[in-house]
């Protein structure tokens, strides 16, 4: 067993740096035992020593200031590794078992998730329905940017891969399982993307991308991805989707008329979220902008997956309504258009064992869609600036040398 | 065949009157003929002596000056009437066939039709998708208030009642498959509502207290409905709801959590719309209220059902925004949860012919539910005031003495 | 603790007795430790005090000698207790409890049980997907018609009531939540049974009368339920269905025509399975005639749901390919009908919740729909011979004199 | 207005000529028109002028002589045209306008229509529900392996391509659409096909390489294709499905063990029907080895998908019970496995829009799947032959000349 931990940890706003901190106890956090009335050992835990663990663009809220995490908290919940050790009450998985975990922490024992709720379960954070690891407000669960991590109900949130070597071969596919491949793939399916469906993706950021391969598995006719940014867009284009330029000027309508010869699309999936921005170069924080076009681009009767994160407070906010997360939403021009909206962080385990088959099968390339790159855990601080600099790219840590 | 036509007639804010216009015939209106290069003579048309038409809340919309409705306007979209001549190419309904006719004209043959979203027909009106008898902006159809009415594609939009005298019997109950009833339904279905479910439905008017029928006839444990007003509160409560009072102070999952031991439900239908009021005696209008209600009191993963009219132009609205139908909507707190939203206008054929067999043995009681009483064609200014009032009452023109 | 623990017990064909065996360790059988090569120790699992204990028509079918069960077979699978001991890892049930328990037992970490489909867990049974308590084939779980018995993955399996004295007093309701209420509501919801359907259920023993109601709750129109026992006929009337008397002649579709005007319905569901009988008086058995019946009297593009159970093998099987459950089903009727069939054990957990949520708000009446009748422990056996001899009474054994 | 129309007819068994009827008139049958009371005179339908008309596996049975068609039965169900005349209630689709025909007949109006099973119209075929072109006991419509065909019911059942000049480019590929596209993708996706999915497709003739195709684009993970013909196998691995080959010895799921690592698949399509032969070089005619054998490699909880013919009546069929449809099915197999069964006709309006628009947007590549060939009309009866000899090849007739 280690000595220590190394792990990633925001320490004002702009900064992460790695720091050491013990190595994981198979425990819950006792702000989670404590409020539950359950036990802080955790026979139903395992440890993970992490093969992958990507930065997220949802981490990149919190270190720009954007929410109340505190200085201290560690960071990462995009989780992937080896088991290394585990309870008593860990029956289905055993060490030397490379497994992916999705982001949700879940129980498996409530009605949340007896429902497939996973993202909504009722048994591990005190302040609200869900958790996730290294996450302000979501359970007080230790981040995963580290070399080492407790798992919680391990048999039920560990997906173990099938076999060891082709894992490790695949791991830059196999890495996008933990959030954005099931959250990219939850905009798209709740937006109701199908075989033949024209679809317009808001944002080309690494879940906008992930959103726009999982339309493309789930049959879409043509995928239009819309961004200011002109790397993304690139990236976009190189798997097929179009890119739609929203730096210039003109009407989103009029763009994907001249791509699809309607003014419409049949599904539209917002995958920016609560920090959106106005059209064309320069513009300003428009929180609700992207949710209202995204209502003005689809069709009657068509739906809208959000999986782009909406937050209850943001004190950085551009208007004291936005600040408690009230925006200024065309509801007229939705319920006009019979049209449908599904909202929250996507429940991974709904999807995940399905999107695994795919990349095994070679049937998904969602490493080269995002464009992964691995960096080592020292330089996770790089990464996390590049990113927020509107790289083009994925960045998954390698904290222990274990990718090729 | 009759010499001319009497109809109900808006003719300025706060004022109906009855009024003669021409017998009708089988023609569809020649804006919609003309945008879709379609012929006006319409041989799938036929003419309708109506037996029972509805005062509806949307038409007191227009009514109360909310909308850009011109005097002269013709009202009225809930209609059940006996066919009295019918073009060539209607083939499966007949000349004394009693039917209820869905409010939406629906063309049958287009793609949205195809897919059961009826609501939002691309071939019947040329201002957007979806129509309706009687309305403004829904492609100058004429209303239903009246002694004759003309139906298009009328083996589409006819549901025949298998018996005439067994019909008249229940005409009470079968003239709310017009509208209220599949509305209400449409309300309950897509938040949710199923087996076991507890539910809020915002709104004790004729589709608040239809959408909680609907609840329970879905399978409701527990149905719950919020108003204002005292008398709609006790119509809620004569067939098993629990009313909320939303005239006193106190939160509203305070009052949920006395009814169900929990703050939160399972499922919300808002049957109000855009001309919501905060809660509390003499409260002004605040046409997000009833909405952010429903996600507050909706538990994670749960689903809202909108059926409540909100619009994309609203004159007397409060706000600019609210005036082009953007509304200050907490997304974040329904992100944070997870929900679901649908909104729109009922596809009523997609419900009609289930819920007149639960009325034609005897396992819906809608009549009852919302307090359906008949008055005379003459009689419909009255109707209009007394609604317009908050009576419990749901008004049932009987224009040629039909009803027992 | 105590000192053993009094089973019900298989004695042979026609016979059962009450023995003495080991008071329940928190183990699970040896065959499943080894076969899936996890531990016997079992910190997941529970040992309740049965509250009430059901006899089960899928019991009479190892009593009467049509399946495999050894002489010594423990039996009961239809479980509701309070639990008196708990392992280290059951962290969301406490001693006091009282819980319903489904019949199948499923660990709540595979794939299966992941997808709802807890009625072929992957983890309990070296024989094939699914296991149950006391039945042979389905893993060597100990029965429960007994005084404790042992729960694994007690935290996924058991269904906690919320208030212990509130569910002593409706206990011959809830003790229906561990299979037939489920059970026969999954019979109809796959039958696609939704508000307005017409339904034929074949079988008017408790799990046809439990489809019978559960088609009442959700929204059926009008229930039929065929059988040939006069007393179960009765009992289907009792509670608003129309029975079907199968014993005289005529051809079902006429007998189906009196009560609907038409000779078809809209789904039907099969609740007797492979012992089925032709019609008539004294008719032999005929094992396909039930599901023949159903294809025939179902309208195209109807359901079928077969919660009615069907054997790979019986060697009391009336010819070869029956012994071996090959059965002669006009395949070229239903397809012509364009039908669709969902067969296999009702995975209770997608059920059982939403059902106690009925019943506890006084919305289901499933005890006397089926004629709950408590008997002791003692009196087991001659439960089991007047089940057998047809009586309309569900037998529910009260092994510690808990129900009032 | 052309004299006269060539058609395919039927002309004793394994027999086929084209002949000269009389060009087609806007009426429906006389006994259609009888039986249902309605007019004869057709204002709803339209005359195609054929572009491509295809030879069906389901063809041959009628030429094999396994059914009761009368000498003289005219031939030809799969039908795309271009629209020549109409009646005054078509006002939707205009002369010139290129045009796909589901091969299942449909009013518009009945209940079965609205509710998306056009396979089972109420209105078109006196002998049961559903109708078809060219087909025995099915209504009575002319065939469409003709030079002219008339289409009732013309705005329902026509799909319009969007551009002429596109549709001529892509006619091999939009001809799949009236039958063989749409019925593979109904198999495959009411066997469940989704995401990630193991699939096994029975039969690599037309509509078994159709369904391979459509369950890649539902998302499958591997696809297998199982026939006793080398040549159809050769056919469904060109295009990436991996070939079963049934013709040696060994059993089922050891081949499919040998491709996915496990004995059983998430999904089973029966793309054979009623003329299944057993396993093995010069296996017997076996109606039921299709299904049961999806039933054995399709796993616990799967779905199977039954686009194959099966018939209420085969005189030519191997024992009396086969004759009337009656098979030995594996029920207790299924049944324990918890399997579900969809049969029936594809209703082809459900499907062939999305499926037009894979094809039109470059993502569906089905003339290649299904090895399409065009002939004259006047080689009809040449292709019948060679189809009937097993060759892995899908007949396109090109009566007039117009395919590139």
């Amino acid at each position: 067993m280690a000595e220590g931990n190394r792990v990633v940890v925001y320490t004002g706003p702009g900064e992460v740096a790695v720091e050491t901190i013990d190595y994981p106890k198979l425990e819950i956090p006792a702000e989670v035992a404590d409020h539950f009335g359950i036990a802080k050992a955790a026979p139903h835990a395992a440890i993970l020593k992490l093969v992958t663990t990507n930065i997220c663009g949802s981490d990149q809220h919190m270190v720009r200031g954007r929410t109340t995490a505190p200085v201290g908290q560690s960071l990462g919940h995009e989780i992937t590794g080896e088991v290394v050790a585990k309870g008593d009450d860990v029956l289905f998985v055993d060490e030397g078992d490379i497994c992916s975990v999705p982001f949700n922490i879940a129980c498996g024992r409530c009605r949340m998730c007896n429902e497939g709720h996973t993202g909504v379960c009722l048994n591990v954070n005190p302040a609200r329905a869900g958790a996730a690891y290294g996450y302000v407000d979501m359970g007080g669960w230790i981040g995963g940017q580290a070399e080492y991590v407790m798992i919680p109900y391990a048999d039920f949130n560990l997906l173990k891969f099938p076999d060891r070597d082709q894992a490790l071969e695949k791991i830059l596919d196999l890495t996008m399982l933990s959030d954005i491949f099931p959250t990219g793939y939850h905009g798209a399916y709740t937006a109701g993307v199908t075989t033949g469906s024209t679809v317009y993706v808001a944002g080309a950021g690494p879940v906008g991308l992930a959103a726009a391969h999982a339309a493309q598995l789930l049959g879409a006719a043509v995928v239009m991805v819309g961004d200011l940014n002109a790397d993304r867009l690139k990236q976009a284009e190189s798997f097929g989707c179009v890119g739609i330029d929203l730096s210039s000027g003109g009407e989103l309508v009029d763009k994907i008329e001249q791509v699809v010869g309607e003014r419409e699309v049949d599904a539209a999936v917002d995958a920016v979220g609560f920090e959106a921005r106005g059209h064309g170069e320069g513009a300003d924080e428009a929180p609700a902008t992207v949710l209202n076009d995204a209502m003005t681009v689809t069709r009657a009767a068509g739906g809208i997956g959000i999986p782009g994160l909406y937050v209850t407070g943001d004190p950085g906010a551009v208007d004291d309504a936005a600040k408690e997360g009230t925006l200024g939403v065309r509801l007229g021009l939705g319920w006009a258009k019979s049209q449908h909206f599904t909202t929250g962080q996507c429940p991974v385990k709904r999807y995940n064992r399905k999107l695994m088959n795919m990349i095994l099968h070679d049937k998904a390339q969602i490493a080269k869609a995002v464009n992964a790159q691995t960096i080592s855990l020292d330089d996770a601080p790089r990464g996390y600036a590049e990113f927020d600099q509107g790289a083009a790219t994925k960045y998954v840590i390698d904290p222990h040398g274990m990718v090729a």
